[in-house]
């Protein structure tokens, strides 16, 4: 066994060296695009508001007029719909409703409520200063502007104002294309029913939904046995349509490792790492795209993406990393000199408690936890309030 | 005009009367079950892990032959796949693969880098207790025990353990289908050409973002003029397919407000709120549906959406409420008397700061926000440090 095992940090740098994954444009619908990232500062065609409109149901007035008139004469009524209405002459009014175009001549809008129409005039109870209740042409923001800036994430109020300004589609960072390929003679898929000697897939569903929920999309999914050929056959589908594989089982030191097999002698790098879970990972490239190779029990699965592939994903996505925060320990734990350790955790009233024992095959103990506790390689043994760093999942 | 208006909370409070959302299952896949809220415990059929296995590449052994002997015959081999091995006899061992059944009559395994071979024997460097490497059949999880609770927000960690205890769908809660109908004679869609007077409509997109944003499903999106027999064909359309319908448009004081006039006689209420923006709101039923009216300035709706329909919705799809928070404020504010303001504002340096005026048309100022500032309708002024509630957007 090899004495000499890699640190997480040096894997860490081994993946960065090796992975540049691509920030590209990619243009889709408004309809499509909550919680994209625009990849790029999104500026206004128009003005906003298009053109000068009234804030309120009432009359269109020339606030000058009302120095000495309060009965003006109603000349016509302007709707918020298509049309151009004529310039206001001085000692006339028309009514208008919200959004309606204020004519030219006309520089103030009294409301409804401050009004008494009698007959063909109307009674103006309250005068209004120039520009009260009109809405400036490009009062929100010029043509120019910038509507929503590059780097964020939208929201239906960023998709608002994209709509408002009249475009139908936004720039945002294509998401980076995930192959997922999971390996073992013991696999098969849930619903499947199994022989003594075989077990369900939990990897699969596993890496799928890590990468859409980091903001990848998933190319492809694969699942293969431990036949070389068929893995290659895996990858080469893979490689045609992604920007990055991962794979699952078949890089320990067994009989069976068909991981290995195909990828150490295209350059494949099997590392066994300071770690657990997640001690042996493979790195390699298979026809120019990298592939990162994760152990197959389930958690040590689980544990490599957030460690070593989230970082990167979501970096690529434009997501702001993962928190990592550090809390004290609900109760005292030991760990196993020389490894550094992910454990299954969850924050109970601010204080950090382990919720599972380490076994790397325990998934119903990963499901329960909320966060990885990272205990560094050199501790052996911790204290209840022993400060912590954990990853949230 | 109406003096006594409407308060907010009166006008929940006639919401969560009126609207009662329902909660029923969907059973979905696991490939579309992330993110979605499970609606009863997902309780595993099968013992987790589903046989005795073995922890470590090794061989198994019975470990009371260690206390004599440190030679033992391999019989066989044991890989992670498919097959049932014969019990091990005292004195041997078989060689057997992480994953591997471990025969009946071993108790534990010896990892290989404790071993030598030579020949067809193993000579054991280091002795192993009783249960030493094995993985109990039942030790993650028994037959009928809990994998994932209900109201529980499915990540993959939670879809992992599902999948390995063979489950290929997962009961959630259905998502609650809401309507959008935009109304305004001026609208038009984004990507079109307006005419003056026209404006590009940006409540539809806001709408469909906001439901998706709060677990619901858009079952239908129409954009209707005021033409009263389109909007009632919409509303028929809606109703049909929906658990909720959302208007925006057509409920103030105008003399073309379409949503009132055919909501009214079917027994529609228009209140003028104590609220700014967002002071006109409807309710009513068509078809049985419930259908709340949001006035049509796009801020309007997105601030009637945030405080009348987004605690429902989230309630409906099990998800947790939105976080209010109470902040300092980082400049003095002055308020309308008698209105309960939702100014838009966003934390910086821990102080909320208002990032737009306050006139509802201004859909940037709006998309540049992240948080709503509650401003109660008794205050006319606040000071800087004093403390206001916010909605989170």
């Amino acid at each position: 066994m090899a004495h000499k095992h890699t640190s997480v940090d040096q894997h860490i740098a081994t993946i960065r060296a090796l992975v540049s994954l691509p920030v590209t444009t990619e243009t889709v619908l408004l309809d499509g695009a909550l919680g994209r990232v625009t990849i790029s500062d999104v500026v206004s065609p128009v003005d906003l508001p298009l053109f000068r409109n009234s804030q309120m149901d009432g009359f269109a007035v020339h606030s000058a007029d009302l120095d000495g008139l309060t009965r003006l004469t109603i000349v016509g009524e302007i709707a918020a719909r298509a049309g151009t209405p004529n310039p206001l002459s001085p000692g006339t009014t028309v009514r208008i409703m919200t959004g309606g175009v204020v004519p030219d001549g006309a520089d103030a809008v009294v409301p409804v409520e401050d009004t008494t129409v009698d007959g063909d005039t109307v009674i103006i109870h309250r005068r209004r200063s120039p520009g009260e209740y009109v809405r400036d042409r490009g009062s929100d923001l010029h043509s120019g502007g910038v509507i929503v800036a590059a780097g964020t994430v939208l929201a239906a109020r960023h998709l608002a104002a994209i709509a408002a300004a009249g475009l139908a589609t936004v720039d945002v960072r294509r998401r980076v294309r995930v192959a997922v390929i999971t390996t073992g003679a013991e696999l098969v898929a849930p619903g499947a029913t199994p022989l003594l000697g075989q077990i369900f897939d939990a990897n699969q569903v596993a890496l799928v939904a890590l990468v859409r929920a980091t903001g990848g999309v998933v190319s492809t999914a694969q699942r293969v046995s431990d036949n070389p050929k068929a893995l290659r056959a895996a990858l080469t589908d893979s490689a045609a349509v992604s920007d990055l594989i991962l794979t699952s089982g078949g890089i320990s030191k067994g009989d069976h490792e068909v991981v290995r097999e195909v990828l150490e002698p295209l350059g494949g790098a099997v590392e066994h790492l300071a770690m657990q879970p997640g001690g042996p990972q493979c790195t390699a490239v298979f026809n120019g795209v990298p592939v990162l190779s994760f152990p197959g029990n389930p958690v040590s699965t689980q544990v490599s993406f957030t460690v070593f592939v989230r970082p990167l994903l979501r970096a690529a996505a434009g997501l702001p990393a993962a928190a990592t925060i550090r809390s004290p320990l609900a109760e005292g734990i030991d760990s196993v000199p020389g490894k550094r350790q992910f454990l299954r955790g969850r924050l109970i009233a601010g204080r950090v408690q382990v919720v599972s024992a380490p076994g790397s095959h325990l998934v119903v103990g990963m499901a329960a936890a909320e966060l990885l506790v990272d205990i560094p390689d050199t501790v052996t043994r911790l204290e209840e309030g022993d400060i912590v760093r954990t990853w949230s999942l």
